[in-house]
Parts: structure tokens; C-alpha cells; sequence
């Protein structure tokens, strides 16, 4: 009886991890809820995640034959895939050839590994530079996805970047979901994944979920016990959201960071599979927007109006009025800076430098606010609680750097068409805000999830933000759409062809 | 009863694990041992590892009224820390004193942030910085460690580390071993950590210890329950022994790189901790050291030579005879870029240049034969397989950067004593070796373990390299000693004080 007893207690204290998305007091083990005497439903692969990566899985995993499920803890379909603003970076696209741009798989490898600081799992990183310009195609021959143009995204060699329509991801998330339904791929909304279940020999064999969840209440929903005969694939995205998470990797990340994340990102499915062992890597590359204004939400407009003034205008520290970056520089390379000065910087460019800049990115700031027109650098520097002297120093030496083409304090690049700064401004105030995880679970070429005693885990797959590994320090832009939907889909297929 | 076969067959799977060393082919699972019926041998605190960290540990759990005893897989007693040829970073030290050199912890943590590109957990850093002296003065007073001249490393802002005599580890370990015999510290050699055995609240309540072990044989050994009725402390050490697994961390330390690590730096107790749940951090920043050659094993000379020639002669790649990169810049600036080149550099410097090598140095390379010298550079070319005209024009453009007092190609320093390459060469060929990990398994500031779910791991407590966070992005030379003093004696303090 005593060992009934322990056992007994064992689930109980599983149930109680259940209720903390992953902040959890006093329950600290890794353990796997108990083998239940009778599943509540048996499917043969269980995704867990609805974006890019969850429906590519599920569709690739139904085309293969198996009967599927997917769940989303969320009340919406899509996750962040449905926020992304981007493409799908695929080498040798058609939109590629029609613009005469010359590209192969090697280049993507190329970029990938140097922006990834060869931190990147090549192996890894090969599967999604070769398998890009595939999953380009399975998205728009089979899918039906509708792309209206090639993109250049900052670290790439070429533009290669297939966008999707308006840049939508919508316009991506949609034809997937209707896809789902034409092939009989049930989405359950609010339904998260609570626990893993393994089998003796620690293959995962299906898992506990909450049906009826209501993000963010730990314990809402219904306990649902799912037999998965082939597999569990994880596609639940990054933890962009979990400040306690994000702070254990990279604890200058605290609560003083908002996240351009939809507020489901928070990495406890992950967990579920860190708690039957699965390990994680690179979990402190954790990508920032340097270009988000803390005085509108989300991503806002001005990270177009910050992108288009680099180079033309100046950043100053508005304690000191003085520059203190290069304001060219990388994402990372401006993010940490302005992180530790410890409070939002300040973007200025005069009239005559926002050529670049669409009008109407002008006129949605100045509306909600985060942009403010100044008649001169005085009265900005009023405005901003800036040591109008430091700042008028500030300037006269980033005009002289311009009148030189050289910047001798910072490097910054300076254009063919950047004019000195003087008369009306444009200012915004700037600071980070947590984008992309870098890293995640543990996957080989398979996308099988790799444990802390560097095993396969039988049964157990994961793709897209979820995973760590192909991008290594630096992620391209588009090119973790690739990613989502090449190893989505290698999951998918995987899991299909398991022996149940 | 099939409840209960459950159970045996995880024991058994355990008991499989136990043979892998961490490199475990179908057992996936995280799992604890199974509570035996009947422990071989109990006591308060059981410490896994003899260095620094886990005979600081020993020592102050003793100190403070536990019963302990220190197990070492290896048959030798100290670790990595017997290698280590530094000495204790500790602000406001005596040598400091009597120096006139002001310091304090205050500034010891900026460097350390700084170094650490503010990656550390602030708080632990906080620990080692404010107490790095007391640990000083307990080694110095209450050990009896001789400390006989104040060094200097880079990247610290004053000359602050106490070394011990001779620059030798083994005159701190001796008498750390010393006062294990005086209070009744048992340290038991051969002794491995196969895996922690957890209770019904997850908390860590003892030990399966393979006593008779013969490293590396993974099987060897005697199987003991050792039950620990406060805590266990895991001061392991590092994994740069571990191919497999700083190649799942950073894919590129392959087995094409040797290690500076005595070979038991497996990380395989750290992997025990991971499969009752513990998190590790920051594992993606393994510490390189780019100054060791391929002709000589270990550490070897040739570290003392290149960091006495850099800035005075230049490292070439030999397949371009071509400089790749700036020769004063830091550890990983110069590793990452030889690595990129993918096979060995070649350093070359003038015979005039090496004036503060020291001659025993240059000697001692001559006759491993680690350093070569050369007539001419003409022979060096022929000896090392250069390009001689390449090579010709690469020194031609160092000496006009020498005698410019300025390198426009990779901005390295240039000494007031540097002058032009000519004549007699002396030369060593470079490759990388693994040196130190700077992450580890996740502790809080009372060097508890953190689990993957954010939760305090009740009864485990870790120390030293075996943890990761207090450095960051990069560990400053001397630094890791008082981490090690310092978390050492924390985890053995509050392991002791832990009700039983």
C-alpha cells in the first residue's frame, strides 16, 4: 500500500502543476501524469499549437494518412503567425526568377549561419534552407496561399522573401484552416495541453489537456485525458510572455519589457515537455524590437518611422542629450544600449530626412501620439525633459559627421541623401520590447525532441518557436515562417509514418 | 500488480541510465530512483565533487553541525581545480592593501557585468562580488592557504586576485583536504552520482551511487542507496569533456576540439540533476581558449607565448597567408574566428618582438616543439606551408601599421615597444581548446536548484561551474574561484541548516 500511496500522490501533485502555467511553487520534479485506465479519446498524432507551424503538421500529418487533432489554448485560431508581418524566405521562389534574382539554398545556409553566429544547429539549418522553396510551393499550389510580392528583409544577400497578401498573416493562417476542414483536421480552441503522458519504456503516448480553457485561468477547463497512438507534436511558439521565464535565461528581460507577442506566448507547453525530460537549448537568445515606442501598444507604427530614419536622424540617452549607439547598428546591438541606459531613448530627424518614410506612418504617430512635430530642437527638447544644450552639441556633431560622410563616434551609416538636421522635427520615444525566442526544445533533423541525456524521446516531435537550434544567436526575418512550415510539415510527416 | 510492474520496470530503466554516462540511447525519461526499501548508509548533506566548490561546501556544511561526506568519481581528489593556475579575485584584499590599490565589491560586479554583456543573474553575481573577500580571509585564515603575490587579469579593473602559491590549485586544495581529516569531512574517491532518488514532494532525500568506480567504464562500480536527510549539493564542475553535449549547446565544439578540462568534466551529475527536473541555463556559452596549440597537449606553453607576442607579431591563416583577425581582442573574438577557418593559425613574431616572453617559455616550446624558429621568413612559409609571397605582403602591412601606430585592417593594438617583423621568427601554430563552461544548472542567490517549471528543487543545492548564471555571456579570469568559495559555501551553510 505505501507504494499505491506514493503513486497516488505522484498524480495528485501533477494535477497541482497543472494549475500554474508553468509558475509553479512547491511542485518542482520532473514527472509525467500517471498511464489514466481509460482515455477519454484516442487520435493517432495530437498537435499542440495552431500557427504556422501546428497547422503545417497537422495537414502534412493528415496527408499521410493519420487521423489528427489540434489544439489551441488560445480562443483564437493562428497564435503569433496570425501578427507576422512578413514572408516566407524560400530561395529560388517564382517571384525570384520573374525579378531575375539569382539565389540557391547555400546562400539562405550562408545567411542563416553568419546572422546565427554559427551558433545554429547546421544540420538543422540545412533542413529549412533546402526545404524552403518547397514549403513556398506546398503553401501556394496546395494550400492556395496568395503571394503578392518579393520582400527584402535586413541580413539577407538577396530579396527572397515571398510575402504574403497585405503581408498578413492572416492571409496564411486562413487558407490553412480551411485546408484543416476540407481534409478533416478538427482545431479545438481553448484547449490546453496540461500534461504528457509516457509509457514505461518513456515514449509519449498522449497527454492531459484542459478542454474549456479560459487563457489566462490556471485551472479553468475541463480535465481530458488523449490517447495519441503515433505522436505528440509541440508547435506552441516561443515564451516571449513568461517574464519569470524569460528572466531565468536573460534576466535583464523583466516585467519592465512588454512583448509584441499575442499574450498566449508563454512557453508552457515547452515546460510539459521539459517535465518528461525533454532539454532545451539556447534559451538566452531571446530577440528584441529596438524600434518599439513605449507610447502606443503592440507593435505600433513606429518601427517603420524608427527604420526609416536610421541613418538620417540621431538617438540620444534624454538624461545626458548625448548619442550613444550606433543607431544603424542590428537589432540586438541598439536593444541592449538602450536596455542599459534603463529607460527609453529618444529618436529625432529633422523634415528634410524623412523622405523615406511613408506619409501615412507620419500621420498614424503624430494621431496616436507616439510620433510629436516640433517646430524646433528647443521646444523638443522641452518636450522630452532634454538638457537643451547637451542636445543642440548632439545635433551640430551628428551634422558635422553628415557634412564628413563619417560618423567618428559610432559608425553609423550615413546615406547619399542625408541632409543636416536643423528646423522641424520628428521625435518618438523608444524601447524594446521582447519579439522572437531564439531557442527552445531540443530537436534533430527529424524533429524528434531531444532529452537532457541527449535521447530521442520515442513519440514526441516539436517544430517552429517552440523549437531552439536553427537559428542560432540571430534570426533572419522570414526566414522563421520557413522554418515553421518546413519543420512543421517534417514532424507531421514523421509522426504519420510512426508505427502506432 | 500492473501498477506495480510499472514501477520495476522503471527502476529498471533507471537502473539502464545508470550505465551511459549521459549519452543514453532509448532512455528518455526525466525520472527519480525509486525511495529503496532499506539506504546502505545515511547522512546530512551529501557533496558530489572535490573542487573548489564542493570541498568549500564540505567544509562550511560540517562547520555548521552536518554530518557530510564528499564523493569524487575521479581517483583523484580536486577536480579541475588542481589545474587551475590563477588565484582568488577577492576586492580588499591584504595584497591589495599593501599595494594601495583601492577596489571594491561594488566595482568587482561592474567588471563583472560588463565581461558578461549583462547575461549574469545579478543577484548570484551580487552573492560572489560581496562575499569574494570573506572568502579570502576563510581560505587564507581558517584553511591556512598561502597566498604569496597579488595578479592582474584582463578585463578586471585593478589588479585583485590573490594567488595562491605558485599559481598552483593544488597548494588551495591541499589544505581544503587537510581540513576535511581535521573536522571529519570522509572525501571518497571513485565515488560516481548515478541519480538522485526524490520523495513523494519531489523533494531530494538521497543518492544511488556507484562506489568502486572506474572512470570511464560506465558500469563500474558497486551499487549504494546513500541517504541524505538534509540535502544533497551538486559541485560537479563543467561538461567540456562532454563532445555530445556542448555540441547540442554550441554545435561547433566538435570532437575536432580538445579540452583544457581533466577528463572527468562530463557534466553527467549536473544530467542527474536534469532528470528529477532541474533547469540549466545559459549552457550556449562555453568558454574557448584560442592561445593552445595542436603540438603540444593540455594547456602547454604556448598560451604564456601568445599572450606575450600578441600585438607585437600577427597571426596569419596559413591557407591565405593573410591576417584574419584582431590579435588583441578577447578570447572568443580570437577563437571564433580561427574556428571559422577551420583548421589551426599560425602565429608568427620577430625576434626582437618578444621581449617580454619569458625566455623559459620560449625554451620550453622549442623543445616540445610547439614553438618553432626560423632564419627567415622564407622558411617559416616553407615549414608551415604559406604562401611566402602572401605571407611576405601581410607582414609588410603589419610593420607599416607598426610603424603607423595604427592597424586600419582589425584595429589591435599596437605596444609603444612594438617594432617591425624582420629577421629571426619564432612561430607556433594555434587551435582552440574548450576551457570553461559558463552555464549550468539554474540556482538561486541561496544556491538552490531551480526546476524547469520555476520551483525551488527542495534538498538540492549546487555550486561552481556546475552552475550557470553568476558570469554571464563571459567568466573573468579569477572570478570562477570565488564563485566557486563563495556558492560553495552558501549551498553548505544552508544545506546544513536545512531541517532533516
Amino acid at each position: 500500500m505505501t507504494k499505491l500511496n506514493r503513486r497516488s500522490f505522484l498524480g495528485a501533485s501533477i494535477g497541482g502543476a497543472l494549475g500554474a502555467s508553468g509558475l509553479i511553487a512547491g511542485e518542482a520534479c520532473a514527472r509525467s501524469t500517471p498511464v489514466p485506465a481509460k482515455w477519454d479519446r484516442t487520435v493517432d498524432v495530437l498537435v499542440v499549437g495552431s500557427g504556422f507551424s501546428g497547422l503545417s503538421a497537422a495537414i502534412e500529418a493528415r496527408t499521410n494518412g493519420a487521423e489528427v487533432l489540434c489544439i489551441e489554448k488560445m480562443a483564437v485560431i493562428g497564435g503569433n503567425s496570425v501578427l507576422s508581418a512578413g514572408g516566407l524566405a524560400s530561395p529560388g521562389n517564382d517571384l525570384q526568377v520573374a525579378a531575375g534574382i539569382k539565389d540557391s539554398p547555400e546562400l539562405l545556409l550562408a545567411d542563416m549561419l553568419k546572422s546565427g553566429g554559427h551558433l545554429n544547429n547546421v544540420e538543422c539549418a540545412k533542413v529549412v534552407a533546402y526545404g524552403a522553396l518547397d514549403a513556398y510551393r506546398w503553401a501556394k499550389d496546395f494550400l492556395g496561399v496568395k503571394f503578392d510580392r518579393l520582400g527584402y528583409q535586413g541580413g539577407h544577400s538577396v530579396a527572397r522573401s515571398a510575402c504574403y497578401m497585405n503581408g498578413n498573416g492572416a492571409n496564411m493562417i486562413g487558407p490553412m484552416t480551411k485546408k484543416c476542414r476540407e481534409i478533416g483536421v478538427p482545431i479545438e480552441t481553448r484547449t490546453r495541453l496540461a500534461n504528457l503522458v509516457v509509457d514505461d519504456k518513456g515514449a509519449v503516448i498522449g497527454a492531459e489537456v484542459q478542454k474549456g480553457y479560459a487563457f489566462p485561468k490556471e485551472n479553468s477547463g475541463k480535465k481530458v485525458m488523449i490517447r495519441a497512438r503515433k505522436a505528440v507534436i509541440i508547435c506552441s511558439g516561443g515564451f516571449s510572455q513568461n517574464v519569470k521565464l524569460r528572466m531565468l535565461h536573460d534576466p535583464r528581460l523583466g516585467p519592465q519589457l512588454d512583448s509584441t507577442n499575442q499574450p498566449g506566448a508563454t512557453g508552457d507547453a515547452m515546460q510539459a515537455a521539459q517535465r518528461i525530460g525533454a532539454a532545451d537549448v539556447q534559451m538566452d537568445w531571446i530577440q528584441l524590437g529596438p524600434w518599439t515606442s513605449p507610447d502606443e501598444k503592440g507593435f505600433g507604427v513606429c518601427p517603420k518611422f524608427v527604420e526609416s530614419s536610421v541613418g538620417y536622424g540621431l538617438m540620444v540617452d534624454p538624461k545626458t542629450g548625448r548619442r550613444f549607439v550606433n543607431e544603424t547598428g542590428n537589432r540586438k546591438v541598439r536593444s541592449d544600449a538602450i536596455l542599459l541606459t534603463g529607460h527609453p531613448a529618444v529618436l529625432l530627424v529633422s523634415e528634410a530626412n524623412i523622405k523615406h518614410v511613408p506619409p501615412s506612418t507620419i500621420e498614424a504617430g503624430l494621431k496616436n501620439g507616439a510620433i510629436r512635430k516640433f517646430a524646433d530642437l528647443g521646444s523638443l527638447a522641452a518636450a522630452y525633459g532634454i538638457d537643451a544644450g547637451a542636445l543642440g552639441k548632439s545635433v551640430a556633431r551628428w551634422n558635422e559627421a553628415i557634412a564628413a560622410r563619417k560618423d567618428p563616434d559610432y559608425a553609423a551609416k550615413i546615406f547619399d541623401d542625408t541632409v543636416p538636421n536643423e528646423g522641424t522635427f520628428y521625435a518618438c520615444r523608444l524601447w524594446p520590447r521582447v519579439h522572437y525566442c531564439m531557442g527552445g526544445l531540443a530537436i534533430n533533423t527529424k524533429a524528434e525532441v531531444i532529452s537532457t541525456d541527449l535521447a530521442v524521446i520515442p513519440g514526441l516531435y516539436a517544430a517552429g518557436e517552440a523549437t531552439g537550434g536553427v537559428h542560432g544567436m540571430v534570426r533572419l526575418g522570414t526566414v522563421s515562417i520557413a522554418d515553421c512550415l518546413v519543420f512543421g510539415r517534417v514532424a507531421g510527416r514523421n509522426a504519420a509514418r510512426r508505427a502506432a
